[in-house]
């Protein structure tokens, strides 16, 4: 339990700075556990992060009312037959005093405080459905805020846009334990004969730092299909593995890294070609990187060094900047360069793109453009990814309108000689400072020589 | 995929004995993905057990009709974002072969074929929420079923209860990759400082073999908190560590195992003292275990054999027999022997007791017998687990009332000799045969000399 004066001048400055730019109450729900197969077979219970930026610890089945800088809570005492099979457990006064609250009341009290109060949905339909409830309002996970709570929800991404030290401590402790996992990764490569055993090692620092991953783990020789959670292929000589992992902290502090490595132990020809122009693309991105500078100008840098790269190599024919207004790029590079990172690995896309677009923009229509997830000037004190990739997508390149479109600008049988190059991406947690950027995941070495020498180190 | 002839016989063995057993459709669906802190971050998918037995493949969003034998099959077809995104994944047509369907449509088309029909509602809100809507009845997880649902129920609790050859072939794979997990667990524990890095290691071996844990691991050095679900307590030299760690397959059969044993390598001699108890305790009631007997009898024997155990080590007076009529066993071991296990670790408890408990029978309100999960007579093919325990939870041991009652029934200053004893469970997979029984887990010791020469193992 975090008692220190730290922890508690941060919560306490957090909700004033939240008072300073709403002027109505707003409650936050920590939402209840989902069942998986029956009731009480329950997945690992996950707070809201709003509970969790303003409340600081992860509770469960509670709410925090915040108004003019202070802090209510609801939360029931544990009944005795919680503690006969949970173990002690603090009281709410307990609670109340570790977290600085002015206040402690039962969870059934909320009710007689809920005038004019805004809130944000929660994912957990059993806790959304409550809130609709006693707001009398629809409050629904998917759907985007509106009226006060429209509100409510820009002072809060005015707030978590920038990290404080507080938050800056624990966004540390996960990348470091990141780190860790991916170093295991590689050195286990070398004895693994399935993906999933290259992710049980990397999850396994995870888990004995009694850390959870932030989100479902990419560990594959497919690394061309972005969103493979499967992990029963065994890995051949020849793969690349690319596995995107990231730790969560116990207060729900993410981080989010991937790395991509060779099987073998050492990148063939064609792959260390490419794998240079994705860590090109990455480092002149964050060379870039500063206060002001315009994210999607970021994205930009990457489609074109990676373009540029991409015609040095023959594959490409044209002029790069021209190639990159065709969206040439985005067949090889399909995703944004990055997103905002926090408390959410994707942070605060539970309120669509509210955090990551600057009031007023929208999604690009451009096939290059649309998954872009941040398009904002950037500030310092923000955390943001920066994973620049290259992947030969079949759906994508084996599409008949797409090889016609592009018949004369991809030299389709140059590129076949890159066939053992499916996916590549390599992704850093980056802070903007007041002077520039801190690459926060350096101890991760992401140069090809450099991960061929982890991949040598003994089990 | 599977499509063995083994497989497809199966699906189609257990469909044609449900038709025996109704005269109605029934429809199941697997359900979908929860969201976890935003919606796209999501738990991991875990379908629903019943779509699972007829399914058998664990398929998201979607749903089977049952009727006369025959298997009707409800999926969309990938779409090309998904292809794109989640790599190549099976048609419809090629999912209905895989799984032997008659018929295969869109899920759209479920709508047509609603008439009469049963179900079972599954645990995401979302799903639920459809199939209420969709069949014109609340259909709520929490919620006993009624109607034809409730006969439908009752069907499938009757094929379920005992297990096939195609199941048992999945249940044995569940339980001996949790054997190898907590061999793994017992040897890593000599160089672990913390609970996690034991979980972490046992973990890492479900993870690898692509397998997922059946429910949330449990290792503690507080074992006798019996839902314990933290993992940040520091492994000390004269703590007993309890682990109750189970995996589950692709498919979704779960093994249930749960072994204590000292970090320093060796049992004090009062942990070896009631370590044995426990384990005379296990070992009388699997030789019970056969077909025709009462699974209540099994949880008495257990009940009995401790009471005889504590009252030879001083800490319980009186008569054995007494004693447990008192239900002074239960202050000490208040949880029941144990429970069936299948596609769940506690099979089938999303139907309430109507699975553990034989039709017209109902929970006890005795302390001792109330958390019985099973009160049935034993069949051939069952699978249950016995898991007798020894606990000091403060809770019950602390409290005035109970101190005060059992005052001369207890030695108090006897038991006090015992302080390093708070925790202790032996759980192991007893399958019932025609003969008697089979320990599915007898690849794990659980005699303490033998645990103590695993622990001595390097890691």
């Amino acid at each position: 339990m975090h008692t220190s004066s730290i922890f508690l001048e941060t919560l306490h400055h957090r909700r004033q700075r939240l008072a300073e730019l709403i002027d109505f109450p707003a409650i936050l729900w920590s939402g209840g556990s989902s069942s998986r197969n029956f009731p009480a077979n329950v997945f690992p219970f996950r707070p809201s992060s709003h509970f969790l930026y303003f409340g600081g610890i992860p509770l469960q089945n509670a709410a925090i009312r915040l108004e003019s800088g202070k802090l209510q809570l609801f939360i029931d005492d544990p009944n005795p037959s919680s503690t006969l099979w949970h173990g002690e457990t603090p009281t709410r006064e307990e609670i109340a005093a570790n977290i600085g609250a002015d206040d402690a009341r039962p969870i059934a009290e909320l009710e007689d405080y809920l005038e004019n109060a805004a809130t944000i949905p929660v994912q957990d339909a059993a806790t959304s459905t409550e809130q609709s409830l006693l707001l009398h309002r629809w409050l629904l996970p998917q759907q985007p805020p509106q009226g006060i709570d429209l509100e409510l929800a820009k002072a809060i991404v005015s707030l978590r846009l920038t990290h404080d030290a507080a938050a800056l401590v624990e966004l540390r402790k996960a990348v470091a334990v990141s780190v860790e996992a991916h170093k295991a990764g590689m050195v286990v490569t070398s004895t693994a004969k399935l993906e999933a055993e290259v992710r049980a090692a990397m999850e396994a620092v995870i888990i004995g730092y009694n850390m959870t991953t932030a989100y479902a783990s990419i560990v594959t020789v497919h690394g061309e299909f972005l969103h493979n959670n499967h992990y029963y292929h065994s890995l051949e000589p020849g793969d690349l593995l690319l596995a995107d992992v990231g730790a969560e902290t116990e207060t729900g502090w993410a981080a989010d890294i991937t790395r991509t490595w060779p099987v073998s132990g050492k990148f063939s020809s064609t792959q260390r070609d490419i794998y240079d122009i994705v860590l090109a693309a990455h480092d002149a991105c964050f060379e870039k990187i500063a206060p002001g500078v315009e994210y999607g100008e970021i994205h930009l840098i990457a489609a074109t060094v990676i373009t540029e790269g991409l015609v040095d190599l023959g594959i490409l024919q044209g002029k790069p900047e021209d190639l990159v207004k065709m969206d040439l790029h985005a067949l090889f590079f399909p995703h944004g360069i990055g997103h905002l990172l926090g408390l959410d690995v994707h942070d605060m896309e539970d309120l669509g793109d509210l955090a990551g677009y600057e009031e007023g923009r929208k999604r690009s229509d451009r096939f290059g453009l649309s998954y872009l997830r941040l398009n904002r000037p950037l500030r310092a004190g923000m955390l943001v990814t920066i994973e620049p990739g290259f992947y030969q997508v079949p759906g994508i390149l084996n599409d008949p309108k797409i090889r016609d479109q592009y018949e004369y600008l991809i030299n389709w049988e140059r590129l076949e000689q890159f066939a053992d190059v499916r996916g590549i991406r390599i992704e850093d947690d980056v802070l903007v400072t007041e002077s520039g950027s801190e690459v926060l995941t350096a101890a991760l070495p992401n140069q090809a020589n450099n991960i061929e020498d982890l991949l040598k180190l003994p089990k």
